[in-house]
């Protein structure tokens, strides 16, 4: 992909020449150069670290951490921001300086807000709490893992408190991933999704129509659906020149200096190709914003948040996750897709399981309908009733509504009220997830956000290259990848999320987008009467 | 392995109650933190970093380095180094408390003593000349690399004069890899191990008795390379709970917290199998060596040297390279190490080539000597020349006693009259290595003390287990690694590496055990009549 810098000379340049802006940005990028040294660290411990490594490496995370933290907080820094928060919004000022004041004022905040006993506190409970829920979801057994979420929960409310809310404790946690989102606006976006959610699945079920998934299943050696998924990567226009492939038991995209090191990892089961296919289109969709990234914000805060505050990167998660689903779902279980010279390299790659099959049938059995126990192998319909349903319980615990024990039975029922069905056990059903016992509360609204976010913007391609899907089937995502770059990857963190949409899609966040493609998509896919 | 902790509450323990030293260390520990993440950083580069990343992983290393550096110079451990020089010396201070100030104050005086723009002077002529010479040795054209030696030898004068020597400038390069080594003295070592290899040679050229390697090329696909090269390193007690093996273009041993993270690289040749056998022993005698460190002195300068100095670890680089020469020749080029059971794995890996060689043929083609002009293609009786030729004339150079100009004939002159033959051109020639875009002047000479420590050390095993040889025969290994492990790999950098050798061996470091093991050695596998 040749990369794309739409006005480098204007709202992407800084205004170096300014002493204020020139001296963040200078300390910035030595404590961003940092951040990303960490990064690789963090990725190493998971794709190729020997284990016996873990306590060496946990502590030299806590001492680069410790530097971090030191030069983020430093009280010139502080200065600096004071100064220009004043004086920012106007001329000579940029978007971009506007963008690197706002994201090192979110992080000079949760730097200096937070006390370092917290912090390590937080560190250290997460470390033993990630181990107790490896081995209580292993016997399903909740009672071991209650206290350690409960203490989790105490911290995180102490941390709402230092950071500050407007409405509720929640918010604040939210805000973390989701910069200036509120429970209450989430709440009011997601209702609408439920809904549709809800009607869908039980339209797709009284129709009695059925899905033949049985052309994904086989043998497929590991090696070959490496080779292919890379393949599918390239298609899309991922850059193995400033990216590359590893392995890992959980999917990942990671950055070490967007837009030119941004890598995945990819999981492969040798009987089921959707796996690797679905992965390699998600995480691709993470990687191709990273590398979309304008190079002038490379080594800056702008191109998404560092230190304390755990987002990936771009104007927020849930942009960010828009993008994976766009490429995953809108695209890569669309016809025209696949149609479009992809199916050929599947049938290239595995001959013998695909040359009797129809591109058709192929992306039917991707779009199969089940209501299951597992978030990440939940379809398009019912995908969104899992997350709304962790973020109704993980508000509810972190404002203090609900408490960790009830935990169990209030899961088994929202996934019976929303789903029809009930996990036999705790391990399929509350301990499922890492976010909990990591610590991420204000983590899971992203991926429904992302969703709503997608299916807007997929308005607005469709709306601005009528012949979309002829364009597609004729082979080309560049077009797709070129326009999100100009209008999105290219800004990095420089706008807010809704602001960004805003300037794509000409309105605010709004679900009905996302209700009219679900509604229009599996109607058209299980045959169903419009209504 | 089990590791070994011989006298961990003895000489290896820190007084960690005492305030200096308790200061000390956590300063300290927490810039080998910083310092064993930026080596991970060099080693992903090496290894993983997609080619666009160059430029900001450059940033990024110069970030972390500068950390570094302020940390390692700070006041305070100037304070505390000069506290505990006047009073470390006796009780109740141990040996690792003066080895941690030993090494802390070498690292603060290379850090005081060289201004930051001669640092970063060093560092951007190092990576442009490194960059130049690659293409100079493609087209075989050492006047467009001239200018750039010229400037590092310059540059590295500099070095050597601020940080100051007693008899010549040489030595305070020499020291970094070598501490406390002078030319002077390297000059007496050197003497008798070149004349032995002189006069070796020509008695095996004389003899006209040859070797047949016919057994060593073939056909040898690179995964079973691997799988080999990893099970006979799984055999002489590398520990893959602390420690990986991956591949690079230039095998390497690279430790990211020793004695817990020690990985290494290595490269394979499809035709020919003595380089993935050759380097996996090599490396895995430095690997040893780390990860037999006492987990006590982990996170600290005293195992191994932190920051400016380049050295890889333990007592010093010709005290590690002892070790990785030991593994692969003492050891990897004898009878009885092959005939206790590692031959049968090379059966098992590659059954048609090695169906109908004998064991003793094997090792007789692992020790064939021929001269050729490529050092790290050398056999044991020419491997010294080609050193000590580079030896005298980096000595010469920086010492201001030859020009860069009269190198290229220099070296030719010296291959002529050492080894007999000389390059056709300087790509063979005196553009042969890195070590001198890379700055590293005064390393060439710890390649050959390394043999010479290496043979005194494998005397003492011979005297301390008079059945040496039918343990080997016999399969085992671990007897020489635990005796390594108790006597040498646990102190790490504890002990000077003369100290080291005295401990070891009981005698100060002496050429004539090298003489004796070459004499002895050829003599028979040449069946040479004993002169």
């Amino acid at each position: 992909m040749k990369r794309t810098e739409p006005d480098a000379r204007g709202a992407i340049a800084f205004t170096e020449s300014d002493p204020r802006i020139g001296e963040l940005l200078q300390r910035t990028r030595r404590i961003m150069d940092l951040s990303l040294i960490a990064s690789l660290a963090s990725w190493d411990q998971q794709t190729a670290m020997p284990s016996g490594a873990s306590e060496a490496r946990m502590y030299q995370m806590a001492s680069i951490r410790s530097v971090i933290h030191e030069q983020a907080s430093a009280p010139r820094i502080g200065e600096l921001l004071y100064e220009l928060s004043s004086i920012v919004a106007q001329a000579p000022f940029t978007d971009a300086d506007r963008g690197l004041v706002r994201q090192m004022q979110r992080a000079y905040h949760w730097e200096t807000k937070l006390p370092a006993e917290l912090v390590e506190e937080v560190e250290s409970v997460r470390v033993a709490s990630v181990d107790v829920w490896i081995r209580a979801r292993r016997h399903s057994d909740f009672a071991s893992f209650a206290p350690w979420l409960e203490r989790t929960v105490v911290l995180q409310r102490e941390i709402a408190d230092r950071i500050g809310y407007s409405e509720t404790r929640y918010d604040a946690l939210l805000d973390a991933f989701e910069p200036e989102m509120t429970a209450k606006r989430v709440a009011e976006l997601f209702t609408p999704i439920r809904d549709i959610s809800i009607t869908m699945l039980k339209r797709i079920q009284a129709s009695g129509n059925t899905i033949d998934t049985s052309c994904l299943y086989g043998t497929f050696p590991l090696e070959q659906q490496k080779t292919l998924s890379e393949r599918l990567l390239s298609t899309i226009g991922y850059d193995f020149q400033r990216g590359q492939v590893a392995r890992s038991a959980h999917p990942m995209t990671c950055r070490f200096g967007s837009p030119v090191d941004v890598r995945l990892t990819l999981r492969y089961n040798e009987r089921c190709l959707v796996q690797a296919l679905m992965t390699a289109l998600h995480e691709g969709g993470h990687a191709l914003y990273e590398q979309g990234n304008a190079y002038n914000i490379m080594r800056t805060p702008v191109v998404g948040n560092m230190v304390s505050i755990p987002v990936i990167g771009g104007a927020s998660l849930g942009a960010h996750e828009s993008q994976s689903r766009l490429w995953e779902n809108a695209l890569g279980r669309s016809l025209p897709f696949w149609q479009g010279g992809k199916f050929a390299i599947i049938q290239q790659s595995f001959p013998e399981q695909f040359k009797n099959v129809d591109v058709i049938d192929f992306v039917r059995a991707l779009n199969k309908v089940e209501p299951g126990l597992i978030r990440t192998e939940a379809d398009e319909v019912t995908y969104n009733l899992h997350i709304i349903l962790r973020f109704e319980l993980e508000k509810a615990l972190i404002n203090g509504e609900i408490s960790v024990e009830a935990l169990p039975d209030l899961w088994n029922a929202k996934y019976r009220e929303y789903l029809g069905i009930e996990p036999a056990n705790d391990a399929e059903g509350v301990l499922q997830d890492i976010h909990w016992p990591f610590a991420y509360f204000g983590y899971f609204p992203t991926y429904t956000l992302g969703n709503l976010y997608g299916a807007q913007i997929l308005h607005t391609l469709y709306k601005t290259f009528p012949d979309f899907d002829e364009r597609l089937a004729a082979g080309d995502t560049n077009f797709v990848l070129q326009w999100l770059c100009e209008h999105m990857y290219a800004f990095g963190g420089i706008y807010r999320s809704q602001d960004l949409l805003k300037r794509m899609t000409g309105e605010a966040a709004d679900p009905q987008y996302f209700v009219r493609y679900l509604t229009n998509k599996f109607e058209s896919i299980y045959h169903l009467a419009a209504q």
